[in-house]
């Protein structure tokens, strides 16, 4: 990505292909699906119970292509692709302990990170696909996971987009929400459409404002909808992902609409994060600070923390001022 | 078990049999696995993954049998049972979502829970049957799972016993290893045996003084053996299992053995425990604090916090004092 976007350095293109050639001898299963996580040495470890590894290693792929124009990094991509668009309607596959019928319920995570991956995917899939294809996503974030009453988004709504009153239905994602507002407010640019831009920065100045934690700074990682305490016992966290994409959503709506609040709000949050999140001797981030915004572990990287949200952020707010 | 071991109240009978008859009806699939969640209803929720579902349908099953001598509460406390001893070598059956033989890790849990289980089971399935499960169960618990030269128990080893350097494999769970010492304390006494009383004490004194938290007081989730951070985001709040289980094991390592460093260690978390978790205005207790010592879910009880650890801890205790 850095290599296509910001300068064609071939170290870099260098270290993406050594990455690239472990991930395609070592990443898959025999059908292609990738495994959640692997050994050092490339033995499988996790099985591929997670739609999402798939959707970053697509992603991975597709802007490999970019760069290469090689044929065989287009069919990991789109191999990739259609394994996530098979699976969509159940994920988990069978490792889902759901008891299927008795509480169905749809998640957000997916059409949210697909209204991203569709628009990298462009030169793999073709404009016309991804015209296709995001225009139900934006409907499914914006009118069905998006509720009017309370002007936020739902990590989880039953099938026909009703609320189900329970844990995982009351459970509300600031920095989810915030996230899939970037990645809206892109598309509105891509349909050149300032409705669905205005709406992108109302829903994010609100979810801001809900999940801002006045008593110690920063955006909670879950709240309940209700007000009732949620299930997570990590809900009071401060999340370097969470921060970043809220800094990218406030820079991009600032610039689509020049409404002040996201200014006002992007400074703010900009002191917090680049005050707590570096580690001021080493440059990486951590990535998981208590309530009161001290390192509550001092890992840069792990099972959740990749090099992914740091430089894509840094990338995409660097473009965006 | 109030009725067996307090008092033979009818109305405490009554409540039970309530549940039992909802649970016997709902709660299990048509192999007589134990559902992990069902609804208000009793329709299904969450599937049968989880083998503690069984190990703590099969000690409610067995100790109403013992009120009520009815066959058919002995048929469902033995039907769990011989699940669980079938299920043992792969808990979580098809659930289970890692790649079988790169690295393969035992558990502690299992061998730690049947070892209390299997004692509340005597009139289900005999004293010469828990006699000849438990010996190993011992053996598991002080020699496998115990590290001679930290003097901890880890919650993962490799099949053979060695340790594994990876997040699960470097895990320590004082709580866990607390309550494991009181269940072995109990078997010592059955056995007579004053080296293993002695052994407990060492392990449970050991590992209290590694679990306390310096700074704010009381016991740490988790903690790596090597002092990386752990994986766990929870890992440095304040359970309320984790200290009423670590008081049962003091007061009884106190009572077998004599040793002062139990009743001072006691009379420390007996203040933590009763200043911090009981609500002052509704005798519940919270069951999640934060490392400072705030409760940090205000609930009083959710999918993991049951009417269990409260009124067993309560009950051991004061049997114990």
């Amino acid at each position: 990505m850095m290599y296509n976007q910001v300068e064609r350095r071939q170290s870099w293109l260098d270290m993406a292909l050594l990455g690239a050639r472990f991930m395609e001898k070592h990443g898959r299963d025999a059908d292609g699906n990738w495994y959640f996580s692997i050994t050092r040495e490339g033995k499988p470890l996790v099985q591929p119970y997670n739609i999402f590894s798939d959707c970053f290693a697509c992603m991975a792929f597709a802007e490999l292509y970019k760069a290469t124009g090689e044929a065989k990094h287009k069919e990991i991509a789109l191999q990739a692709y259609q394994n996530i668009q098979a699976r969509s309607a159940n994920p988990k596959g069978m490792y889902n302990k759901l008891y299927p019928g008795t509480r169905p319920l749809k998640s957000f995570s997916l059409p949210m990170i697909l209204s991203n991956l569709t628009l990298i995917l462009e030169e793999v899939i073709g404009k016309d696909e991804v015209d296709k294809v995001v225009r139900p996503l934006i409907h499914e974030v914006m009118d069905v996971f998006y509720q009017k009453d309370s002007g936020l988004i739902l990590e989880h709504v039953a099938p026909d987009g009703s609320f189900v009153d329970c844990f995982e239905g009351r459970l509300i994602n600031p920095g989810h929400t915030n996230e899939a507002m970037w990645f809206m407010m892109d598309l509105a640019e891509r349909f050149n459409d300032p409705e669905l831009q205005k709406k992108c920065v109302e829903v994010l100045i609100h979810t801001t404002e809900y999940g801002w934690d006045d008593a110690y700074g920063g955006i909670f990682y879950f709240k309940d909808i209700k007000g009732y305490p949620p299930q997570q016992l990590e809900w009071d966290q401060k999340l370097w992902w969470v921060h970043l994409e809220t800094l990218i959503a406030l820079v991009k709506g600032y610039k689509q609409t020049g409404d002040s609040r996201c200014k006002d709000w992007f400074l703010k949050i900009h002191d917090y994060t680049w005050s707590k999140f570096p580690d001021p001797e080493y440059p990486e981030w951590y990535g998981y600070l208590n309530r009161q915004g001290e390192p509550l572990l001092t890992l840069k990287g792990g099972k959740w923390k990749g090099c992914f949200h740091v430089p894509r952020g840094l990338y995409q707010l660097w473009k965006a001022l």
